[in-house]
């Protein structure tokens, strides 16, 4: 730690979770980047009046936004980037030269490219998503940018999944868009399945859906980090589907945050 | 780094010289706490609005405070320990169980503790201290309690000297101050003389007092540690001067801050 040691911060309620200071701290290092990133544990009632400070800590520079904070951040950025405009989530934010806030959401981009990282291929492909909250609104939005042929949403709450449609083809009128309800869905008529849904991060959930009902050529995505191998990949493991795992959504943002905080 | 990992500041403006940082999480690294201490630059004019926010990050537990705001912090603090309330100055903030801000001022017990470290004695000395600024005030406070024989403050400025004797006597009724002039001086009554002015920082500075006016057996101390030797050390060991180095103002008050923090 120096006196120009760069502080970056993870923003959170409850904090004990958090990965991110260990990750970053740790690549800064391995990067020789003079910076760190601490936990900051703020309740939700007291988010703006901190970041509000933050911005006159004049060596402070940015942060990484997590539950509960992603939404009501973005009601205090300056300037939006379209991810996040779109979800109304904030999972990044950074001062720019002016100290004014800069918000972006990484989530969607991170899991294409760590879904394109790992040599698959997303051109031409029939895509379904698991889910219509933030997460699944994320990646469903940076699926519009990757030629997909078509994009299948399947949620519990079938308005939602409706919802998320009507958004998507406002910026992409040619998509095609399927709904379907999670208890009447078929998937043979999917290559990418992908769980954008919380079920697999607790020990007694029910898998998100049917293996059973995918192609055998079928690639079954997670993006559950923890435990690494959820119910819903060793069901497609064992049954012989290509996996895809969700560590890689958050891995692969490291290289879109090193760009947007302009430090590699 | 990790997410419980314990978040210390140092405040400061300018930033660039702090050495608190890499001191604080050095040690905070030996004796395994896992805490670690980052620099926090904040201009004078936003130091209340980033105190309160600060209170209101539930990992942030305490800060060195140095210039330009350890007067002005002292107005925010809920409590004040007797040094800080008599310098007017704050060089450590800490939040306790109800994140109510405490404050106090090591600067004279740092110099008193370091120089007793070093086995020299106060007890019956006769000591004189050059300046009465922020420094001096907080030594010749803190050296009130040392059972000290007399003590001699000498500065330029006469009337905040006198200012400072009569400050010291309400406090300390039976103990003995003298006031001089730096143009009128005489050092030859004195074991122990303590340059607590910025004297010797700079480059160009003249040397503080003429040490051929001392006795050979007295002992010469200085507050700045930067350069380590200044030019009033290195006069006063080449005339076979006792000498006492600056640094141990501030490294002796690590015991002091672990206590106040709870934390060692």
């Amino acid at each position: 730690m120096l006196a120009t040691t760069k502080v970056y911060g993870c923003i959170a309620h409850p904090i004990d979770h958090v990965k991110a200071p260990t990750l970053f701290t740790s690549i800064f290092n391995k990067k020789k980047i003079d910076a760190i990133m601490i936990p900051i544990h703020v309740y939700p009632e007291n988010l703006e009046n901190v970041v509000n400070s933050l911005k006159l800590v004049r060596n402070f520079h940015g942060m990484t936004v997590t539950i509960p904070h992603k939404q009501s951040i973005s009601k205090l950025c300056k300037k939006l980037d379209d991810d996040a405009l779109f979800t109304g989530a904030v999972n990044w934010i950074k001062f720019d030269e002016h100290r004014n806030l800069i918000g972006n959401n990484f989530d969607g981009k991170g899991f294409i490219n760590g879904f394109l990282g790992q040599n698959y291929i997303l051109k031409d492909k029939r895509v379904c998503i698991f889910g219509a909250g933030g997460a699944a609104v994320a990646i469903a939005y940076a699926l519009t940018d990757t030629n997909i042929k078509s994009l299948k949403i399947i949620n519990r709450n079938v308005n939602k999944a409706f919802h998320l449609k009507e958004k998507l083809t406002i910026k992409h009128k040619s998509l095609s868009v399927d709904v379907s309800n999670v208890d009447n869905y078929i998937l043979d008529d999917c290559d990418v399945i992908i769980n954008a849904t919380s079920l697999g991060l607790r020990d007694g959930d029910q898998i998100p859906f049917d293996v059973d009902k995918t192609t055998k050529n079928s690639i079954i995505a997670d993006i559950i980090m923890q435990p690494k191998d959820t119910k819903l990949l060793k069901t497609a493991k064992n049954l012989g589907r290509s996996i895809h795992y969700g560590k890689y959504m958050i891995e692969s943002q490291t290289d879109l945050v090193g760009q947007f905080l302009e430090i590699w």
